[in-house]
């Protein structure tokens, strides 16, 4: 592996044409906070397999124009050189593309907004990661939050974009399950891959696979705290009564799996007492997952990844009480430093 | 009285459970920013008798167990000696406590939630306090608020938690009072004492009472200023012309006591301006409790003490205004430096 | 010009009633950034015919009055002397009282509202602007909305003041144009000038006209970026397939406008790459407005210049890609500094 990493950086230094990719699949990586053009080329055969199997290739494609575009941008606004190299102005915009793909219907206007969303969420995450770093945290993926929400938002007043796929809107209701068949050990592991491959908004097991992968080639404890999260995750949800569909299609997981990746492997040194701090925010993740998803329902917009980046900024804030971690989270600290 | 404290505080140096009574007890004083363990013990009983006489006493256990569970949290998590010894870290998870219990159906999960609740508070109670330290104010009760706003909101997802006494949800709509009979001076005076003793979420004259006595053995000061604020708020909704239920039930009062004793005793070095300031601030407290509750509505949540943290940051937030307080709020500053 | 000014200088030295004038007058064009009282007496002019033709003229004089009532809260807070001559304390009065007066019932306790919210403006703005202070940012115009906000959403929990002309709530649906005619260019034009005016809360051509002397008095350049921010707004709202109704009446345009000014002439210093910047932001304040328009419909509270605060604040964070204006911005950084 450090000798296809050794060849591969000679050939990045030899051509701009292969920088430019190197950024980009570092970039599609920090989705999942791994700084490597491995883990982000999986990444991407994960969501182009994933959008393919569910006939909407568009989705792919518009993450990938939404990572490009996002690069220039950076470059545009001259962006700090190190965290353009590392990816860190990209991750938001290949989610920006892949949510707006997912929600809204195809057309010439989803381009445009698609390159609108990419570009803005490169000066959303620039202002964020400045507001952030008094406290010594990572802007995490609130950029790709927060401009997703405005844009999505924004269709309900426009003839030109339709969301299909977006939720319908209601008041608040009580819990009523539409699904009361028993939950088989079948139907909650595929709940488990599924929370590991909604991160990148699809619901499939070969996606989750390739992820797995992606992750395993620049850090094996991430995969791990991957597949705990999504199995803390799954059992958290079960136990407190969620409604089936949602554990077995991910849906309660994808956040408490961000969140345990980013208290257990990036952020922290590890150990025990991290590890039993991880659990805490994983579990907690599936209950602020729960109330963001309700809190949500009048404004017929999804969650996205909002309630990893709530618990994972309230479990972070307070950084007295663990040691940070040394050389793993150089990347992400230099956004914030 | 000094006679007490100084026997008090030798019989708990030599005891490490009578410490660890001290820690919780001053944790509940702390609810009305009391470092006083006999504050506490005078709260504790107040929300006991009404949680005894409304004839649920699961309440006030739910409230007890949540500040046990969090003085062991804060200590696992290594955080600042002082400030635990102060109670600060024991209020907020008090309040989570006696919120669940209140507005959640009793059983076997209902603990669990207490539990974690109380644990998640500390946590976000040492990131908030992380948070508003540049600005010199204190985190107030926001940990509570935001904590057991999730809890609340996520039940609406769950079939093992039942919200039996959560408010239902509906778009906002045109004032329509359901009680038309003029309030007499009677009533104004229940609303009075309702308005101290909901800040523990209690509608009682007897636990009124005990709060008030609670206040005083610390501060006779803060105790005329919960008076002076709950007067202050009950006159200013029924000049609004607020539903009489809310008036007499001392929900529209609660917050605005809390922003009383703050402004006016707690955080400034009190003078005539500063009352003038605090009474102004008293008033809008009122005016944001309405419009809170309204801009709930569609979550069908409460909204606790939110008004208050609102309201008295806003007015915090100006400290070159006025003298800070040199004594008094050293136990809360403390948390914030 | 100058020698007015001059003339003008010398005339409030020599008066403790003039210069209690000049500071009115310079709040007032604050609303656009001019730190100039002919800018603001233009602009005082404009809401002025404004009210008078819509019939409304209590709306012209709840702004008067609210910005008096600020510029002695102000001084009684013992603010900063040179911003509060700069008229920083004033604009957000006067947007309050213009809004109150815009959207709720006339009455005598409309009136004890407008001088409650005015002096609470204070309050907030004072406090924002220390929020914002790490940052570098000014407070914009946000301490208009968050008060206005809370004001606004109180009324419906009483029945002494009515919200008569506050929108309606629902839950968020899809889009439906109750115009099809198509647009004209009048019709167009009419929403250029229509979305300068609605920076005052005002849908009137002459009123656009008025405001636009206001600000060339001061600032050419700011004239003619308000007009290009305008031009934007309303092709963009267009091309996305906005209500018709929407655009004539200038209401996705009056945050566009602030935002083209702030980016375009305030706080950067201006070049093509700023010029583009700009575009861009006021084309995302478009997006924004319809969000915020979106979001708020289960409140029944209009999103006033939130857009704007908003997008400004979220382009104007990441101060290091540009460099920052020298003496243009002076006054508003004075309250950020």
């Amino acid at each position: 592996m450090e000798r296809l990493s050794a060849w591969w950086k000679r050939l990045v230094r030899s051509s701009s044409i292969l920088r430019f990719v190197d950024i980009n699949l570092r970039g599609i990586g920090q989705v999942m906070f791994q700084n490597n053009p491995l883990s982000g080329a999986f990444f991407l055969a994960g969501v182009g397999w994933g959008s393919y199997a569910a006939g909407v290739p568009q989705v792919a494609i518009a993450g990938l124009l939404a990572v490009v575009v996002a690069t220039l941008t950076a470059r545009w606004l001259h962006a700090d050189e190190a965290s353009l190299a590392s990816g860190l102005y990209g991750y938001n915009a290949f989610l920006v593309g892949l949510a707006l793909a997912t929600f809204l219907s195809p057309g010439a206007m989803l381009w445009a907004y698609v390159v609108l969303g990419a570009a803005v969420s490169v000066v959303v995450s620039l202002g964020i990661a400045n507001v952030v770093k008094p406290w010594g945290v990572a802007s995490l993926t609130f950029a790709f939050v927060l401009t997703t929400w405005l844009l999505l938002l924004a269709t309900y007043g426009f003839s030109g974009l339709v969301g299909k796929a977006l939720p319908s809107a209601g008041v608040v209701a009580a819990f009523q399950p539409y699904e009361t068949n028993p939950l088989q050990l079948a139907d909650l592991a595929r709940g488990v891959l599924h929370s590991i491959s909604q991160v990148f908004l699809k619901g499939s097991g070969v996606a989750a696979l390739l992820l797995l992968v992606g992750l395993a080639v620049n850090s094996p404890v991430a995969a791990a705290f991957a597949v705990g999260g999504a199995i803390v995750a799954v059992a958290t949800a079960h136990l407190l009564g969620a409604e089936s569909e949602l554990i077995t299609g991910g849906l309660l997981g994808f956040s408490p799996v961000l969140t345990a990746i980013a208290l257990g492997t990036v952020f922290y040194k590890p150990s025990w007492r991290v590890a039993a701090y991880t659990a805490l925010g994983t579990v907690f993740t599936v209950i602020a997952q729960s109330a963001l998803d309700v809190a949500l329902t009048p404004f017929a917009i999804p969650a996205l990844t909002a309630p990893f980046v709530l618990v994972s900024w309230l479990f972070l804030l307070p950084r007295q009480c663990f040691e940070p971690a040394s050389t793993i989270s150089i990347d992400r600290e230099k956004l914030a430093a």
